[in-house]
């Protein structure tokens, strides 16, 4: 992505001039499902990236926690978000924000996708993912044990 | 606002639970038209800010420059802006980014209304205004002359 732009056209499909989709993660073995990343703004002298994550109809992000923050604006469609032991029906321009170290998980609704922007610090810690003793402390809350998706 | 909240509501008109409108400047005497912000996360850990701005129809920001960066989202209504010496139709969801000692200004259409999401550092310079030298440059481009708002 060129920096320098100005201008950037956004088209009726969330996608960006000059802005490349490109795969949620690129670290294999990660559990999430359909979801797209475009880079939106990442100026060094912003200290922060702005992307666009879209979560096609019944995909979801990966179940993870970090010490990083993530504020987060719903841009298109619906869905529901889990933070920490928390669940919420979202909707565009709804807010949401992931304090640190807290588990958290974005899951588009069967019929809709989940597009949102995130904003994050450019320098940031390496997501952790749930191990066995997590996710049976998740599972102790039946609504979360119904909601998360870890495969 | 309290940082602490996890998700937010938005409403149809554009404002969010649990965050002040508040007027666009503080500063007595510099110009603008018909502008409100509201500040969506300023979380220190993340070191930036991200602010909702809304024109009104007819309404615009104030034409300064500074030394840091704006990345704009657009998400409501339709309008112009100037970067430099450049003028660009905006629309929901395109990007505009106002480097750093850009001149720039936000104009709403006299028929609808302009919101955008701006990100900017925590820590930053204060805005400048054009002096008369200033503006006589700006003013030598007839597109730019037309379009600048300066009272």
């Amino acid at each position: 992505m060129n920096d320098s732009a100005r201008f950037r056209k956004h088209d009726p499909a969330f996608r960006w001039e000059g802005v490349e989709t490109r795969a949620y993660k690129n670290d294999p073995g990660v559990p999430y499902r359909d979801v797209t990343r475009q880079v939106l703004f990442d100026d060094p002298a912003l200290r922060c990236e702005l992307r666009y994550f879209e979560v096609a109809p019944g995909g979801y992000t990966t179940l993870e926690r970090h010490e990083h923050v993530h504020a987060v604006v719903i841009q298109r469609g619906r869905g529901r978000v889990l933070v920490g032991d928390a669940i919420a029906n979202v909707m565009p321009f709804d807010l949401v924000r992931v304090p640190p170290r807290t588990w958290h998980q974005f899951r588009a609704d069967e019929d809709a996708c989940l597009g949102f922007l995130c904003l994050v610090n450019h320098e940031r810690d390496r997501p952790e993912l749930p191990d066995a003793a997590a996710l049976a402390a998740l599972r102790e809350t039946a609504e979360i044990a119904a909601f998360i998706r870890t495969e």
